[in-house]
């Protein structure tokens, strides 16, 4: 299989997610032009795209969904499951918590923290949330490999230096705060008034519009 | 003022959170090292954006940051303030609601709608749940310009159904559904398990990875 070009990787999450709906409403084929609609892209594109995973359609039939949902999973790391934990237990924390989509694509809630003394010991779902103090040890005797950080902005780096101190190498950063970490360590970092912006800059439809 | 590639403009709210950020913590200048750094891209690339939006930096001074900060804001249309509404008053409502980045960045959250009746009459801050049925007469009152789907999946088309009906052009679908919605309603779409399939395809390193 040939490396993946960046441009391609960055819509793996977009077939992932159109091929999970397609299997889940049980079809078993689908056309490049159906899902470059889906996508919003050229079917051109999904073809050479697809090219890439090793899939081939057959014309007329078109492409194996379960077969290309396998090689999306696989070349996404989602084919295994990650444990994962939240810093954080306010409404954000909360709402991830319980998102079922995040389960359903492998990625297990295994510890929710906080450091308000109101909050530790309380229920969300199954978990209870857990004193800040105690995570590094659950970190080591949890395998935990994927981080959320869903704390105030002024709260961010702190928390980020936490998590790295416990040797977790993945981070979700959802506060509004660029943080820093050493080399080796991966964030994503979610804005949530970013969409927001996007859809505001396509509303507003002005003499700064791209073609 | 020339036209923003695509490219351009998918880079402008990392500007925006950067500048927001800068400015607020008093700083006056920036050279396009700090920015680069900061969006984890190439200072001739930052100098390149920004000349798009008419900004040139002075060689050992820099960017000026409160200027660059209203040119940006201009150009994603965030410099007047917009009026959002929620659909869903669940884990994922309540935590947009909360959640001050929106309104730091002017959209303000003037209502919140739910079927269950069970929620229906409930506060979140200053809202009191509303009866979806109310909705329609509500965006008309409000001028809302802005709605965010924020139930489960299986809901999420008829609530866009709504929403349409009732003349929002701005939608925010944070369901895991691709949703189907005319031409000229404008619809940016978050599936929130996107980033976390985007850390692990990074967090993976393997075979498939690019360079």
């Amino acid at each position: 299989m040939n490396k993946i070009p960046k441009t391609v990787s960055r819509r793996l999450g977009l077939y992932h997610r159109c091929l999970k709906n397609l299997t889940s409403s049980g079809k078993r084929n689908v056309s490049s032009k159906e899902l470059a609609e889906k996508l919003g892209i050229k079917s051109s594109q999904v073809r050479k795209d697809l090219s890439y995973f090793g899939a081939f359609g057959k014309r007329g039939v078109g492409y194996d969904t379960n077969y290309l949902l396998e090689m999306v999973e696989r070349i996404l790391g989602v084919n295994k499951s990650w444990s994962v934990v939240i810093i954080g237990a306010g409404n954000l924390g909360h709402a991830l918590a319980n998102y079922d989509v995040l389960e359903k694509n492998g990625f297990y809630i295994v510890g929710i923290f906080d450091n308000d003394p109101e909050k530790i010991g309380q229920k969300i779902g199954n978990l209870t949330i857990k004193d800040i103090k105690e995570f590094r040890e659950f970190v080591k005797k949890n395998n935990v490999e994927i981080a959320v950080i869903a704390v105030p902005a002024t709260s961010a780096q702190e928390v980020a230096d936490i998590i790295v101190e416990s040797g977790i190498k993945g981070i979700i950063n959802f506060s509004p705060m660029t943080i820093n970490v050493p080399k080796g360590i991966i964030i994503e970092e979610i804005d949530i008034s970013i969409p927001f912006k996007n859809l505001t800059f396509k509303l507003t439809g002005n003499e700064f519009r791209s073609a």
